[in-house]
């Protein structure tokens, strides 16, 4: 049985065939991809140093085969990059690559049970939906599917709509055997992996991010949740999924500010620990907006690789993995105060880098050349380096106060320090530079 | 600082020493006490057999000190029975004992960082909240307490109630170090089990129970959740707490029904896996209902120490904790058909233990004598022994349709089979005898 409120069959035949071979080469560190650990100096203190042999050693990279750049093959299967989160008997593979949902045994090796509810939204349904539907249930008569269709938008990512989930999930009698997959952006699988996490205390879940800020970032590493009317990602869980499936095709559909939005957070992983990845982004900014896809092919496998490595290293963020949050502080109180929705999570996201990397300037930590670099590369990707004229000082203290890096009143921040590529977690700073900060992008 | 609605000034003084000596006694197994463990047979057919020397190896006891006929002393603290669920690095002891909420430091040692939100109910709160708060800041003066009182029952534990605990915590700029403590019984402990595990992804935990259902069976074990009006607990979390806090005081004001609801669980225990536990509730059950302590202590020590076994087992609910659910799938369908609230869990459960004994006689899995003592004990501990007049049979199919524990569509159920004390969870019956039994106690 398939069902869905916008088609009344999903079963579409395939254009190719839906048995598929992966061949899984031996890694090779590109030459490109200069990797480096942390280290835990304590936990308000955290500095990145250079690492790069152990970074290797965790990696866990299982192809790094070019695929792109390949046009689709109806009799040859392209073979999926694939990066491996590594988290023990919660490990699973990040598939990256061009024509993925059309190969529906990557999808179906994941799924557990005979249902499958996918979770997606107004925007994303007319477009993938039916070939999601299509890779999930060919040549396997016995899975039904069904879909949930939420509305567009960080301002729903909220308890009401989330519960539209779990009533589509109850109504359709479905139980813990079987697939949740989140079929969208960001606010698709942080909603569908935290319905994932509670329907029944927990059911296999699988992510297909279709923009680069939920390929780069937000599908992988377990983080799930819903946004509080006073603040981003209150409530959640950190919930693993089986799988992400990238299917590269799905950005040639992304808006130009999504695209743009995505890029901040493939700023922010060169920025606090890959110089060489930021210089190749500084190098390759015009391709990458002008969707060239290898490279866009290796800015989101590269970010997936630093994704993979923090997660693995610190799944629950009791320090280095809140690294990731460069410039998130900042960008949550604009997505708060502001409205959700107003600016994209990439947008406020890249205005709090410059106002994270403004403080650490005024702290001494870092030179006045990567503050230039960094307006310079926002700038390329057509993002804002200020923050809304209506953000207030007070806005945002009123928001960074709930922020969940503030531990027993003192709110911690992920800054720049040291050369390009370095940054700490602390809460060790002058309280005076974050005031001159706040005080410098807001008029009152 | 404290808040709350109830008081403006919740420390109190303590009539007794807040600094205790704990005084841990080794391990010995009463003659009364006799454990079995289980072994799994196959995921839909799990048989439970004798296997006492292996149990006690893994039920780790700390202390077995009788301690409810002993009288408070304001010099000698009272030793609390400790039961110990062992789950590798998230164990966690259950104290028992009479007075307990009067030795600060028992609870003091489970308490992460400095904030604490104890999510308590109407009823409970003006009796016991200040002592709780007490217990909390006395010679701590660095903690504060904020308190959220929710209305009381099940027919409120659901996401509009949750949503409160979650609005309380993020106005009082709670963060990730602080403690939620849940002061109340199976409904309080399931929601503030479940916004604590949802809280900023998990913050620290700890329960409370205040009625005899909680304290031998919701406290223990990590199942947390709310209702959705289609079903029982189906939205929720597997998560932890910190300890498990029984202060057997608090039964003095428990109401009777409460009481006797209280016991269908502890019934349960021995149906399914202690027989000698049963005789030995047979034989008690007038001093049970005449709250007579030492034997209220006993059954809740004994009732821990079986749910500590099988949670240790089976942490996830893979096969043999689902035993623990005898007469729940019917006792579900009572509470969501007949309404939330109407009936307390344990009278539903104990009309849905009925329904699960006779058709396990049905079946020709248990001796006739075995239906009769059911309906005798029960009927001691006056709880029902059939289901409300009004449910009907397709009330109950449709509601044990969407059961947690329908996997691939066929609904397992959990049958008494064998002597006394032994039971299994299986989908492998005759699809007849449940229409019998159905039949058997609804008029259509």
């Amino acid at each position: 049985m398939v069902s869905s409120s916008l088609s009344p069959n999903h079963i579409l035949s395939l254009s190719k065939s839906a048995t598929t071979t992966d061949v899984f080469l031996p890694f090779r560190t590109p030459d490109s991809a200069f990797l480096r650990r942390s280290s835990l100096s304590s936990p308000l203190n955290l500095k990145l140093n250079y690492c790069s042999n152990l970074a290797r050693r965790r990696l866990r990279v299982s192809a790094t085969a070019q695929v792109i750049d390949q046009s689709p093959s109806k009799t040859t299967p392209i073979v999926p990059t694939i990066v491996e989160v590594d988290l023990g008997n919660r490990s699973y593979p990040i598939y990256i690559g061009s024509g993925l949902l059309d190969q529906p045994d990557l999808l179906q090796r994941h799924v557990h049970g005979k249902r499958v509810l996918v979770v997606t939204n107004t925007t994303i349904a007319p477009i993938y939906l039916d070939k999601v539907v299509s890779a999930l249930t060919h040549g396997n008569p016995n899975v039904s599917v069904e879909s949930v269709i939420l509305p567009d938008g960080e301002k729903y990512k909220n308890m009401d709509t989330l519960m539209k989930v779990f009533d589509k999930a109850i109504e359709s009698r479905l139980d813990r055997r079987c697939t949740f997959v989140a079929l969208g952006g960001g606010v698709i699988g942080d909603m569908c992996g935290y319905a994932a996490a509670s329907f029944l205390r927990g059911v296999n879940f699988i992510q297909i991010p279709t923009t680069v800020m939920a390929q780069v970032d937000s599908s992988v590493g377990g983080k799930t949740g819903i946004n509080h009317h006073l603040g981003k990602n209150l409530i959640g869980a950190f919930y693993q999924p089986q799988c992400v499936l990238v299917d590269t095709d799905t950005l040639y559909t992304l808006p130009d500010r999504e695209l743009g939005s995505g890029l901040a957070e493939v700023i922010k992983y060169g920025l606090i620990r890959d110089a060489e990845f930021f210089e190749w982004q500084e190098r390759t900014m015009p391709a990458l907006m002008a969707r060239d896809p290898s490279a866009l092919a290796y800015a989101i496998k590269r970010s997936c690789e630093n994704k993979a490595e923090v997660v693995s290293l610190d799944e629950r963020e009791s320090g280095l993995r809140a690294t990731l949050n460069l410039g998130h502080t900042f960008g949550h109180a604009i997505e708060t105060g502001y409205g959700y929705g107003q600016w994209l999570h990439g947008e406020a996201v890249a205005a709090g880098t410059v106002m994270a990397v403004d403080m650490s300037y005024g702290l001494g930590w870092i030179d006045e050349s990567i503050v230039k670099r960094v307006h310079n590369i926002l700038q390329q990707a057509k993002l804002p380096t200020s923050p809304p004229e209506t953000m207030t000082v007070e806005m945002f203290k009123s928001v960074m106060a709930v922020d969940k890096k503030v531990a027993d009143g003192l709110l911690r921040l992920i800054l720049l320090k040291g050369p390009l590529g370095n940054c700490v977690f602390t809460g060790d700073y002058d309280r005076k530079a974050l005031d001159e900060t706040l005080h410098a992008f807001c008029k009152s």
